[in-house]
Formats: structure tokens, C-alpha cells, sequence
């Protein structure tokens, strides 16, 4: 049982490789530094990049190894819509945009890691945050005796002087705007983008209009609203206005939507994991309808106690997501558990948006739950006795009552 | 142990009464039909009707006892505060306003009735909703031996033909516009008001604008954002833009506030304690607000393990509060824990409000627990050793490494 | 919408059947009073009765179509076994003996009812206990449309002596030691036995030696222990002593070998569905085992955090089968989640059972969690680094830190 | 903020020291290698040992301030009892013994710290536990600037071997039978006695006899039960057969009458924190009584959904005891949600001990819930009304009939 961060040994690495500064800076700090080989792993999650730059700088940099890969239909398909059908929030706003990409790279990672004999793998976050954790996690779950680096809890390129002197020393060619400090960092995938960090770190001011990279404010949004219609199959969504689209296909145009009405924005305080409170800015256009569509689509479909029992775990499901646990086996109990109760969640919800709101107009189901005969303040033709209400009460009252007779006080 | 519905030797009888029609006629069914004397509780509790009329027609029939009340401090005092307190939510959506005033009226009217010598209350909620259970499980938790009287299930004034009749040869006065049937019915108070029926019911038809009461449309709300701030101490607001006032005054200004900016509709299917579903237009401007802010000052006041049992035990108390239980022992539990979490929720939260939106621009408090020189991406002089974080992980991941090793698949 | 209890155009009913005095009166009864005709359901779960009297009977009373089963295996497989798969107690305490049985007999009936053509279904239970709630959710869960007749809530049969009036009356034999009342009522079937009702009533006082049916007093069990083992496959126990048994034999073998050591005995005041708080005595000999033995068996193969959500999750599991929601999307939900934790629940649990105490003395499993290098307090091999101990536990506390030196004191 | 384990600058530490060779050989380690002041600190509670040789000890190695306390009243009454007022059980059967004394220690500790001017804490425990988290997590809830030295995880002492030769340099006085290796490792106090360890670490494997320190085997206790009763006030027990009891010399009463019936053994493989499964027996005779009763005697006092939601909550609240969180923000919420629970919790429960059985002969409370005349099978004057429980069934089961309606099977 190896399976520590160690500097020994190690034969051939697999980064999960931007292209960008920073990972540049660590494939060559693990090429020198490590004596080992690289293996880079570049993945289109929707983060809105060129990846054939990143090819090209892993073959200058004489990696042997590249692997490039479009990720978005597995992203959105087998986390993203998984994660929807529980309507996740952390902390009761976060819609987990950056949690759930992790595990998808981390996997792949070990699985690039596995086919070419690879015996460690190494990510690029930093060892303060919550990414640290997801890659990880994943990474020792799939694969218990790899050796994991990660550089930024290892080296003295502890400042940005030392990391720009080091990119110099080996040719890792520095792009005019990198040169100075970004003045906050941005993580992003076809969920979501985020933005922390630096000018953003003070929770007692707004952050500014330029930090916004997904969506438009809902003052710059359209004054005239827009109306979709989104259908469900099971709890997922397969089609807009009609138009039936690949998972990938259905956010990018979710996001689309989102973005030119000024919806998804979040001005967040969160708990990461690691024990601190840290300040996002997350866009989240499609996402945050998906989830509106869902809970509307939900709210016909499902049988109460379903619907309620799926409330009441939520918090624990998206806890795990947040904390990195997505490869664990509550994960997938809770997921059992979810799944089990989307099968009937079928049919099309209907919504307007408008600078920041997204407004229900309609939903219709051929599984309704919803019986007008039943609820009407008409004649319902016998459907619902009302007496039978009368029992009802007074036995979920009978436990009050003896309590009260008993002598304690109920208020 | 009496306590139950009856037809029989019933002396006295509080009825919650609005001076409506549907209670008027409630009120001389009770005289006629059951014998009995019948004393009036009306109470303010922001609905937004002049109350003294139900005073004068409650002397027209000839009540003796005649109860008029202004309810709103308390109404928000004690059972609007306390649930906003847990960022309460049911089926993720309502902000329950029916359901946290209807323990307040009951109680009254008990407290009425051991004081008037009363041995029943009655109230004119229907036989298929969600009220009358409210009211009687307050009835009997407070009072147990008391005899209730739901006249809507009980009588045979079974169609709105056979109501006005009864009214008109009662001498009941019928307002112009109640002639006809209202197309829709309608609930309100100072925190929100409720719109169901009729033409509403059909969830898959958006409510139309005539439906709005306490709300105008986001895109009727002017083109420019209003900023606000709100201030807390242990989890209640206190002041707006740094004037302090009394919760049923600031309820006021942030309904105020709310409508002016289109803030606060919900159209909602829900799941009813009775067990069908049923389709509501509401209208929360102020609570829709307090919300937000509460959150947003408990992202930087509540420690994350705090914020996260409450989270999780959020969807119960919800529960418990839209099922009618306000007065149980397990709402003083849980009540006892989340109020045990707001001492240090103190501090300002500032939002700006435009066209449906809360946006927060700013939170601070003297107990932040926000600290930036952890969370910083610069050096934070050692107030947080990253190597911490490699321990950290390994022992997380070490129950998912043995189970790896021990042959299980993780994904 | 129909599926009322009605007095009105019911033609065939299926009552269960028991053959016993009480089921005898209410099959003559649902003859007379409400001219239908009866087709009788008896099964086999274990009570430990001959069945073909109550055929006899049937036959006797000029019934058509009797249904006569044993449904033992089924109980046991379907039932009994996923329910001990969460390790289910109600109340810290019982194990569910009756509450099980409820939801197999009533889906029988509901299958006999369909495949005879009958409109309703009878059960003899009493309108203050659990199981009509249990008989009669399963009944409107399965069978919407159903029309339920429950005797003991309708007729007039209101005490004993009427009821043996009635019985004489209609040439219903009355077994001698049946004339006098019973002290108490008894419910039996494979999984256990309960005793409730008069000279029970009082929870001050314990029960007569002479109640008790399944098991011997820990007193009488013999002085020298029994060795046992059980093996189990995805959670479900499959041998015993090294011989595979079908499941109604092998609890059937393990209610002997409860029952030789006095094991299984419960005294419980529970809290009733309907309201109120009960005394029953419980006898379940081999359920007891058989919990003792899976706890132990998922002890060394479930992982931690699966573990400990279902132990979150049981209470409210038990709750639902008390209740009578065993056939409810909730339930089922709960269930996939068990299920999905016991696919490596392999392996074998060995017992001493002495005078009331299963002791284990032995856990084993090809799937095993525990891994001796890891734990031990030898040297480890490095399987297990110490120093992430401190990271792990820094991290943890950084909060409990940041809180402290917020000011906040955390005593 | 320091608070880090560092090699640097401490000036005083106190120790939490047995008097033990371990930690003598901690007190050493300390002076000589961290060239600091060390304070001692051996508390007693209950664990049965002389504290005097202690402190004899501490002086011969120069020790200037040395704390010695009898603590045991504080344990059983802030600590044991609120625990038990949750009826706690960690994975459903471990009573905590071990994890509720590491509280209390840790905060004398800091308490002494701070009394005494000392920058820093140490404690013997290794570095695979759970009690080094316990501690620490304690510590620095309390004291966030302590620097903490955990010296099991620091020095080179890796060896028996090693640690003798250690305690021979340093002339420190080496007991007879402390030159051979325990053959397990032993905690105790006055709730219960843990060994763990080298010959116990075999799962497969039963304990010898002679590992149990605290109790007689079921075997050995005598053939004649003892009874007993215990009488509670607000959920705590305050007398044994009538005779009123301190906290501990309750505890100690009912340690001695488990011990001679052989009740309170627990041979579990449990989940540790750290991420490891390990093996403990466990003897926590008084304890065991203790858990039962308080069961009991909630059973008459406790309403139905007060106690549901307790048992809800345990898993967690023993997980955080289990885990070193007592001093932290959601342990004090559950603990108010709990204790707002046992205001009624009064009265007296009986039991029979015989032979590790402990069976309830009666319960009884001035405060019960428990209504014979609701329950009762007899006629219950109008108590209860048969026929709501009709309404009350048929109401729970619309969701369920409407489902099965739409085309849903709910088998």
C-alpha cells in the first residue's frame, strides 16, 4: 500500500494539462524536477478554450503522451444530469458548477494513467481550496495505490515573481496578459464559470461588471421576455422548444438562453471542505433554469413523500459533490435513491425569462400527479370525501390532545 | 375526553370571523343551527381589510362578545421571525405564509374562548384544504377537550346558489361584486397573500396579472434598482437602511419595497397535508427579501457544520409548519436547535433591488467568521499551512483506497 | 372515484380469513348485512395454525371461492429479509414483527380480488391499532377503486356478549376456551409473536410468564451456550451452520434456536399511527439473531459512510413499515438505497447464544474492510502514514480555530 | 495565528499524564528534546487507578506544577448524562466510553494552560486513533493559538524496543510487568473499560476472558436475578431503589450491579475517523442499564414524533461524539434540541438484571402519556372515536390511490 505523495520514484506522471501558464510551469517543474515522465491530458468540458494550443505546447515541451479529449456529452450526460435530478444546491444557492466537473477529469485521468503504465497522476489546483480534494479523492478511490503530486503544496514557486522566473529560466513562453497577476482566478465548463479570488475577496463588496464572463446583468438583458419549453424524460431534459438535443447540445443552448436574459448569477459566501469560508462569483445561465424546469416539472410528477424525502437528503447529496465524493458508495446509494424516483418524472415545463427571472407558465405531464377532480373547489363528483377529513385531523390530533391532558403546556 | 365535532349541547362558540360573507353566513348558520352563542374574533394580522365593519355587522346579529384585535407586532414577532430564523422553504419553494398564521389566530381564539367561558371555536376554512388542519391541531394542542366546528364540512350549503340563499333570507347583506362567484379565492396577510382555484387550476395556464395583489409584474418595475440594507441581530432584521423598526413596521417596508420592484411571485404546485396536489399563486415581496438577506448574513456568521444541520433539518421543520404542527414538541426541538445557531448572526446585509431580482452588494458583521487572511491566494503569514491539506485528503481517502484494494469498483 | 367505505352495491368481497371465532362472525356478517358474496383469503405466514379447519369453516358458511395459502417462502424473501437488510428497529426497540406481515397479505387479497371479479376486501383488525391502516393503505395502493369494509369499525357488534349472541345466532362454532374473553390478544406469524390488550394494559406492571409462546425465560434456557454461524450473500443470511436454507426454513431454524435460549423477548410501550401509546409484548427469536448476526456481518464489509447513512436513514424506514407504507414510491426509494450498500454483504457471522444473549464470537468475509496492516499498532509496512493524522485533524479544526479566535467560545 | 505543531519556542506545556511509563516517558521526551517547562496534569475519572504515584512520579522528574483532580462528579453530570439523554449508540452499538471522557480532559487541560501561562498541550495518544483527534479538536476549540505535541506522531520511539531503552537512559522507573508488551491495550473510566489491539485485532477471532476487566461473564453471574429500580428527573437518573445518588456514585452503583450480571459486553468492529476499521471489546456495565432504562422510562413520557426525531438525530449526534466534536456549534444544537426534549422525562423504571440480560418489570411516570383508557380494548368511554381513523386512512392514502390512478404500480 503505497499510494503517498512522495519525491521518489516516480516513472510517468499524468497532468491534467490546461495549456496554460501554471500547468506549463508544472509539467516542465515535473520534467526537472521529478525526473519523470509526462503524460498530459487535456479535456474539453465546455470551459470555452482551444485545446489544439495545448497539444502543441505538451509537444514542445516534448511530452510523448497527449491526450485530447472532448469530454462535453460524458460531462453533462453522467454528472451534470445525475446531480440535476436530486435539484442539488449547496449551501442552498450553489448549483456545484466546478464540484461536478472534477470527478470526470480526475477519472479520465486514471484511466489515461492506467492504459499507459503511468504510476502517478498530478493536478494544478492549489492547496487552500476544494479542487485539491475532488481531484484527489477520485484519484484514490479509482486507483488506491497511485502517487499523487500536486505542485502548488510542494514547490517554492511560492509567488508569482518565482513562477514567472521559473516559466523564463525553462521557455515556457509567457502571454502578454499572464505577465501581470490576474486579478482574480476563473474556473469554468460548460455548467458554469467561477471567479474568486483577489479583488473579489472582500464578501462586503459587489463584485465588479467585468468579472462576468457567461451572462449579461439582467439591466443590459432584453425588455422583452423569452418563452421556452423544456421536456423531461425521467427527470432529465431532452428537448427545447420541441427540438430534441444531446445533453451537450441542450445546456450550451440552456446557456445561451440564460445568458441573454441575465439569469444565473451568484454572489456567494461558501464553507469549502478545507475548513475557511471563501467568496465565489459564480454564472450558472442554463443551469439555473435547468434546475427552475426541474423542480416545476418535479412538482406534478412527483408523489409527495418522494419529493419530500429527496428535500430532506439534498443537502447530504450535495454536501458530497461539494466535499469530492462523488466515487463513494453513498454517493451511490443516494443516487439509487434519487433515480428510483425520476421515472415518472416526464413532460414539458414551460417558462418565460426576463432579466434574471425565470417565470413558470405552464407544465403538463402524462404522469400528472395533479387531479383537478380532486382539488377543484367545484363539485369534484365524490372524488374527495370531506368528512374524512374530520378523522384525520383528530387522530394526528390525538398525541396533542393527551399531551395537553397530560398537562403540558403546547405552546 | 369530549373534544370531538359535534351537533350537540354546544353553549359558546368563538368563531374566527372576517366579516365577510362566507363567515357571516358561517356566523348565523351557528346561531341557528346549533343553538349556541357565538363570539367574533377578527384580527388584524396585515391582510390589508379595515376590520371595524365586522365589528358593526357582528352587532347587527346580535354577538354580545365581540373580539377585535391588531395582531400584526406578534404575528411577526413570534411566528414570522422564528421560521425565517431557519430559511425555511417548503418543497424548496414556499415561504409558507398561510400556514405561519393560522397557530397565531387559533391560539387567540382559544385564549378567547377559556376567557369567555366558550366550549367551542369554529372557522370557515374548507374541507379539502390544508387551513382546517392547521387550525384544529392548534385547537386541540391548546385546548383538547374543545369542541370543533368546521361548518364547510358539515353543512349542506353545498353550492354557492344555496349560500347566497341562506344569506339572503338571513338577512346577511351581500356585497355587490360577491354576488357572482369570485373567480379565484384569495388569502393574505402581512406576509404574503395566496391565490387558488378556479380559474388557477389549471397548472399548465400561467395565472393572469388581474391575480396580483401585493406585487406589480417585473416588468411593470421600474428600470432603475433600488439599494437597501438590512440589519440583523441573532438572526431577526432590525432595521432597513439603518432606521430601526418594529418587525411588523419593517415587514411592511420590505413589502413595500418588494412590490415596488416586482420582487416575490411564486406560482407553485404543491403537495397538500390531505394528499392531493393543488396549484398556488403567492405573493412573499418582504419575505422573499428577508430571505435572501438572512442567508446572505448567515454565509459569513454561521460556522459551516452549524449552517449545514440546519440545512438539513430545514425540509422538516417546513414540514412541520405547512402541516399545521406549530404547537408540537417537535417544532420546540427544533426550534430550540436553529434559534441555539443565531446568537452570532449579527451584522448588515445590502441588496439591490431591480425587477424580480435580489442582488447582494455588500455583507458585514462584527462577528464574521469570514477570515481573509486564510482564505487569501496571497501569503497569509501562516494562518494556514497547505501541507495540512495532504493529511487531510489521504485520511478522507483512506476507507475508499482500502475499499479499491479490496477489489470494489468505486464508479 | 370511487374506493369508499360504503354500505351500498358491494358484490364480492374478500375477507381475510382466519377461521377463528372473530373472522367467522364477520364473514356471516358480511353475508347477512351486506348481502355480497364472500370469497375467503387464508394464508400460511407461520402463526403456527392448521389451515384447512379454516377452509372447513368456509365451506361450512356456503363460501364459493376460498383461497387457502402458504406464503411463507414469499414472506420471508420479500419481506422479512429486505427489511432486516437496513438492520430496521421502530423505536430503538421492535422489530417490526407485525407491520411486516400486513402489506403480503393485503397485496394477496388485492390479486385474489382482481382474478375473482370482487369489489371490495374485509380485514378484522380494530379501529384503534396499526394494522387496519396497514391492510388498508396497502388495499388503496394497490387497488385504487377498492371498496374496504372493516367490520370492527361499522357494526354494532360493540362487546362480547354481542358478539357471541351473533355468533349463536348464526351457527358459528364457538371453540370452548373462546366463550370466556381472552386476558389478552395475540398476532403470530414466522418472524415473530405479539401480545397485547388487558391484562397487558398496564406498562407499571411486567407480564405473566404465561404470555410468552415463542420463547422460553432466559431463566429456563439451558446452562450451556450454543455455537452457531450464519453465512450470508448481498446481505441476506443463506446458511446456517454451514447448510444453505431456503428463507422461511432458515428463520424457522433460527426461531428454535431463539427460542432454546430464550432469546427475542421485548416489553414495549410503542407509539401508535393512530395516535396513542401501546404496550406489546413482542417474541421474535430468530429476528433477534438475525439482526445481531447482519450488524456484525456489515461490521467488517460495509464501508463507513455507507454504514452510516442507512443507520441515518433506518428510523424513518421503520416508521414508513409501522405505518403501512411498504408499497409507496418512499419506501422503495429507501429500499434501492439499502440495496445498492449490500452487494459485498458476504461472508459468515459465527454466535454463541446463552440464556438470552447472542454474543459474537466470530465475523469473516472474502469482502472484507478491515485490514490488519492498517490498524495495527505493529508496525504497518507504511501502509498507514501518521503524520497525515495532523493535517487531517488541523483541517477539521480549522474552523472550531477560526470560530475560537472570532471570539467565540466553544464550550 | 501560530497554532501549529511545531519543533520551536514552546515554553510551557501541560501534559495529560498517567503516571504510566508511556507517558513518563512522554514527560521526558518532552523536557529533553523540547527543552521546555512541562506541567502535569492526571485527572480522575473513574478509571480505578491511584492518582498519587502520579504526582510522586511527576516531582521526581522536576515537575513544578502538577495538577491532580478528581473529576468524576463533572464527567458522569456535563458529559455522560447529556449523552445519554440521546440514548446514544454509535453504529448502533458502541456507548461512547472512550470518546466522551476526551472532552473533558482536553478542556482541564487548556484550562490549566491557561492557568498556568503554558503555550502548549501534549497528549499520549498514537497517531492511528481516534483520541488524538478527540484531543486536539478539543484543544483547539478552546485554545486556538495552542500549539499542540502529539509526540507518538513525532519522535523516533517507533519501537518497544526503543522506548525502553529510552526509559532506561532516563532513568525512568520501568514496572515489572511493563517490560514485556501488553498483550492489549486498555482505557478506562467510570462509563466503561475499551481493549483493543495486537491479540484482539483478529475480527474472526473471540476475546479471552481475560481481557474483560469490568464485568463477570453471563456464565459467571449468578442464577438469581437482582432487581432494581432507577428513578429519573428531566431524563437523567437520580436514584437507585429509591435512594437518591451524585452522578458518579449513581454510575458507580450501577457499574457494580451490571458487573455481577454480567451485562454490558460489546465485541465490535467499529469504523474509526481516521478512515480505518478496528476491533474493540467494550465493557460498559452501568451504562448498558443506563441506556436501557432511559429508553423505558421516554417510552411513557416522550410524544411520538419527539422521540422519532431524536432517534432521527442520534446517528449523527453520536457520529460528532465518536469524532472529537463536543465542543462545537452543532453539538450544542442537537444538545438543545435533545434536552428541550426531557423536560417530562421523570418518573421510575424497573429492571431485572440476570445474566447480561435486563429485562423491564415496570415503568411508571407522574408525567405519562400513556392512556389506558385511549388504548384499552375494552370500552374506553368515548375516549377515542373508532370512526375517525376511517377519514384518517383513507386521507393518508389519497396520494397513494391517486398515483396507482395515473397508471403507477406501487408494488
Amino acid at each position: 500500500m503505497a499510494g503517498k505523495e512522495t519525491k521518489h520514484n516516480i516513472k510517468k506522471v499524468v497532468l491534467a494539462y490546461s495549456g496554460g501558464l501554471d500547468t506549463s510551469v508544472i509539467l516542465r517543474w515535473l520534467q526537472k524536477n521529478r525526473h519523470c515522465e509526462v503524460v498530459t491530458f487535456t479535456a474539453d468540458l465546455g470551459q470555452g478554450e482551444e485545446l489544439e494550443p495545448a497539444r502543441k505546447k505538451a509537444e514542445m515541451f516534448g511530452v510523448k503522451e497527449i491526450f485530447v479529449e472532448d469530454l462535453r456529452e460524458q460531462f453533462v450526460k453522467d454528472f451534470v444530469f445525475p446531480m440535476f435530478r436530486a435539484n442539488t444546491l449547496y449551501e442552498g444557492q450553489y448549483l456545484l458548477g466546478t464540484s461536478i466537473a472534477r470527478p470526470l477529469i480526475a477519472q479520465r485521468q486514471i484511466e489515461i494513467a492506467e492504459a499507459v503504465g503511468a504510476d502517478a497522476v498530478a493536478h494544478g489546483a492549489t492547496g487552500k481550496g476544494n479542487d485539491q480534494v475532488r481531484f484527489e479523492l477520485a484519484y484514490y478511490a479509482l486507483k488506491p495505490d497511485v502517487t499523487v503530486i500536486a505542485p502548488w503544496r510542494e514547490w517554492d514557486l511560492t509567488s508569482r515573481t518565482k513562477l514567472l522566473a521559473f516559466a523564463e529560466e525553462n521557455q515556457i513562453p509567457i502571454a502578454k496578459d499572464k505577465r501581470g497577476e490576474a486579478p482574480f482566478s476563473v474556473d469554468a465548463n460548460l455548467l458554469h464559470s467561477s471567479s474568486e479570488g483577489k479583488i473579489l475577496e472582500d464578501p462586503a463588496l459587489p463584485p465588479d461588471e467585468i468579472v462576468f464572463q457567461r451572462t449579461i446583468s439582467p439591466e443590459a438583458a432584453p425588455d422583452t421576455p423569452t418563452e421556452i419549453s423544456i421536456d423531461f424524460v425521467h427527470g432529465d431534459p431532452v428537448a427545447i422548444n420541441g427540438v430534441s438535443l444531446s445533453p451537450a447540445s441542450l445546456l450550451t443552448r440552456l446557456n445561451e438562453l440564460g445568458k441573454a436574459n441575465g439569469i444565473g448569477r451568484l454572489d456567494l459566501v461558501e464553507n469549502r471542505f478545507v475548513g475557511m469560508k471563501s467568496r465565489g462569483i459564480y454564472e450558472t445561465p442554463g443551469g439555473t433554469i435547468l434546475l427552475a424546469a426541474h423542480r416545476h416539472m418535479e412538482s406534478i410528477t412527483l408523489d409527495r413523500e418522494a419529493a419530500h424525502l429527496k428535500d430532506s437528503l439534498m443537502p447530504k447529496y450535495a454536501e458530497l459533490i461539494y466535499n469530492g465524493f462523488w466515487f463513494s458508495p453513498e454517493r451511490r446509494m443516494l443516487q439509487a435513491l434519487i433515480d428510483e424516483s425520476q421515472h415518472f418524472v416526464n413532460g414539458q415545463v414551460r417558462l418565460k425569462l426576463y432579466k434574471g427571472n425565470i417565470i413558470v407558465t405552464g407544465r403538463e405531464s402524462p404522469n400528472s400527479l395533479y387531479d383537478t377532480r380532486v382539488v377543484t373547489f367545484e363539485d369534484d363528483e365524490g372524488a374527495y370525501n370531506q368528512a374524512d377529513a374530520q378523522g384525520f385531523i383528530r387522530l394526528n390530533a390525538l398525541r396533542l390532545r393527551l399531551s395537553a391532558m397530560a398537562g403540558r403546556k403546547n405552546t
